[in-house]
């Protein structure tokens, strides 16, 4: 079928391929001239024949707002726009309402999968109307895996559901990374342990704990031995806070989720303030050694 | 070749099997008549071509140490002892050790998979001397899943190394369970999701969370919808338990792993003697309500 | 000084005597008869002379909000409000905006001590201009307990900081309290502990752990032995997920404060639907023996 | 009564001016010639009058072990060594064994209070018979700080049983202390707040929160404005360790207090391979931007 594409980077560029691969007619918006293939969201909406398809792959946040803002304005009833980027599910119902108004449907999708999904097809978790839903199927059963749809499409509920469900998944991610994370620094911490490269391969077979990730842990300790090049400061990027977030609307327990977006938090410190106001109260009480600023170790 | 295989119980019954499909001659030994092979250890010796190969495949702590002592009894030297439980690290080095002081050698095997092993290939971690793992190689190879033997196995380094790879396995895999488990709770919380297993169905191909463990928990959740029938109390086996200390004795933080451990102590807990003490106190400085024993509400 | 008073539940009854002890004129109005000094808040503001001072003490959210705004309408440019009950920080702002608009000023006074207030002082943390915390100075002297004011008062920052400061007190609350909750629960499951209570008490000076917590705690414990006759159903009440949230607004590590509000979410669970997901995971990659509802042990 | 003392330290020191200031003849010995008052710990065997009483305040571990086993041969049958280092409790009983095959009498004291004790008097928790505690009550007295015994002492149980109780009261400090520091660095993030030292200094009176920890904290940050001459690298003494194992031999969660010590683990890191393992992974599956070694930025 015929679809247009807002926002051609990392993910949305890979997305057309597979799209076009997969037969379908996609045209692609994107500000920078050298990958887009319309001039303007205005051009977009032109070159697309009513009733119109149009994905939006944008940052999520501000961009994505005004993005769908502005085809309010460009597309006409009767179209569809789904929201693919990674927004927080609490926007869904306003980009919906918004666009309801105009009789514009709306579909949110959460799409997981990185940069292999180009070749592996992307996991697809979206909300919104049976009707919307329906009318967009044949690029959803292109872009997710192939075999069993029900193994990596679902249709998790009405408009909202779809980011709410990719929400959690990136939470559950940062919970099974940094599982792994600790199990790789215990494993280079003992000295019995004469290959950690070696030990994490050979639990990407067999074990209860084989994954994608784990082979891709294993595949990035081939690469950088020790981890020597990489630097532990690490970005979070959202969904990990909205998970805690929602865990504490919930009133759900998530002691491992929250311990693993606080490691990212405390990753990005030059020191801890909080360390800081530990060891001052350890030199009132104990007279104990601090080590002060500025002195060797 | 030919292995004598202590302990028939859910994991070395499927391995005979498995073994002995393999081409292997293995001769099984266990206290319940039904299932073993010979009708005592002195008989597994004596039933057995020197040197001989066995391995021991029963519950961790005293008896595997009773099982090796009296191995260490009944073997000559020359002769291969193979510990595959589950044992501490720390033992190891005693029970190679006895066995040494006989001219016997001894690997310790962390054997990954449940039982789906015998079907799957077993995840294989070993420690123990170049010369003792190359010779229980047919075994090991046997055992371990089909494909690259990195994939698979790993001869992790000394005497130790292979139960301190799988203890580290078990952490990270109360980590990971976790990490889904709480997954799970956030999604079934939510009135937006429709249905929670199609969610974690769709989950299993393309996303950055596919894995075997969560390919368990969708068909879990299909097979008892609602988690209805199941009660969240659960058990720890040890290895999670010193997956924590061995975080202690390495100074390594484990937030995620000992989150995940401390999850299960509380399953157990009719009531938490801690949170008694928390609720006593706010009752104490705040006048606020506090649940009585034996009212409801 | 001449002071209005709305809310006269357990905070505010008590404030009302311990200000009229310092020598203040204060008229209350609670919508209880048995307890209100005038019928209405229109008859509170006739009551007073203007300029008036009218501290608000009741539950906050929408109550608070409600009462503000009817204030808005009842009182007049140049009279003063404070929000001394629990209000979000965020709220602080636009109750201030509403009041401004008609000449009135606003502070918010976080205040701590609960039932113990009364008699010891309330320590008081306060957000507004210099000039309105100048006005309502003599208020606060005499709430907060004798001695140096800088000891349990303080003029935060400005609109917002004296609810920010309170609801930070209260996430550091939640982790003191979980911390000797911790430390109980340990003791009472030493069996050479031969008596809990005398440990506690024993700390109450002279320790590094002393405080007004461990004192309560110790008398908690004397008062019902062993906690028998409490639950450990905990509620929270805000303040503790509001930290967290603040927590991953400014991207700070809290992992105690966050593992004690989840201790409190779990202490309402019947059962846990995380450790049932564990649970039935364990169950289908290792034939684990798990619990089944309705069966015993 | 009369006291042999072995080990001046910071600790010691402060001990032996309390208690000859309190009338006891207290005769010291520590291996520094500049403040021992024998020469040996045969001189000090020999300078007391039997039945001896000797309190042994040095290092815990090894140098505690060998004090005890060089006083098993100075000392006589009647004789009683208190053990008042912060010894694991686990080594109470085989120290009472060896003094006990001697006829010498052992009791294990945990003391709290650190440099403060000499003034304020410590914290006393002690384990061992009644006979023994009784003869060595005049001591704790003394030691203790003033007002009822029970608010300063505890005869906690048997042998270990005092220092059971002084290790639990570390862990509670532990998680105390970091649920402190997580409160002051969200103070510290936050811009409506104007004095974070003038906060923690008005929280010293009336609140909540009170303590003597919190007096520190105050004291601290007014010595060291914004803890700027201090760094977060913080050393933990063992006793937090333990109590996170005795949770686990126990089978009590712990998270606040494991969270504490594993926070301490994270500062003493220069970077964390944990999240260097987290940061690969991110840009194996997402390409995500990472920090390199050496690059700004």
């Amino acid at each position: 079928m015929q679809l247009g594409l807002v926002g051609l980077g990392k993910m949305g560029f890979n997305m057309r391929d597979r799209l076009r691969a997969g037969g379908h007619e996609v045209i692609g918006y994107d500000p920078r001239p050298e990958v887009t293939d319309v001039p303007s969201l205005k051009g977009l909406a032109e070159a697309l024949d009513a009733p119109r398809v149009v994905w939006v792959m944008v940052p999520s946040g501000p961009i994505t707002q005004q993005t769908i803002a502005e085809l309010s304005e460009e597309l006409s009833e009767g179209d569809l726009v789904i929201d693919g980027g990674n927004s927080r599910f609490t926007e869904d119902k306003p980009n919906a309402d918004l666009l309801a108004a105009k009789g514009i449907g709306y579909i949110d999708a959460g799409v997981s999968g990185g940069v292999w999904g180009k070749e592996n097809g992307y996991g697809l978790m979206v909300g919104g109307s049976d009707e919307d839903v329906a009318r967009a199927m044949p690029i959803f059963d292109t872009l997710r895996p192939e075999g069993e749809r029900a193994d990596g499409f679902v249709h998790a509920g009405p408009v909202g559901a779809g980011h709410y469900a990719k929400m959690i998944h990136n939470g559950i991610e940062y919970g099974l990374m940094h599982a792994y994370a600790e199990g790789y620094e215990l494993l280079a911490a003992e000295p019995l342990i004469t290959d950690v490269q070696a030990v994490l391969q050979a639990w990407t077979k067999g074990t209860v704990v084989r994954s994608w990730l784990l082979d891709l842990l294993a595949k990035a300790l081939k690469e950088d031995p020790g981890f020597d090049a990489i630097s532990g400061y690490t970005e979070d990027s959202g969904e990990g806070r909205w998970t805690v977030e929602e865990a504490i609307n919930h009133r759900v327990p998530a002691p491992v989720i929250a311990a693993s977006l606080f490691a990212r938090f405390a990753s990005r410190q030059e020191d801890s303030p909080a360390m800081k106001a530990v060891s001052a109260l350890r030199n009132q009480f104990g007279g104990h050694a601090v080590k002060r600023v500025g002195l060797s170790g």
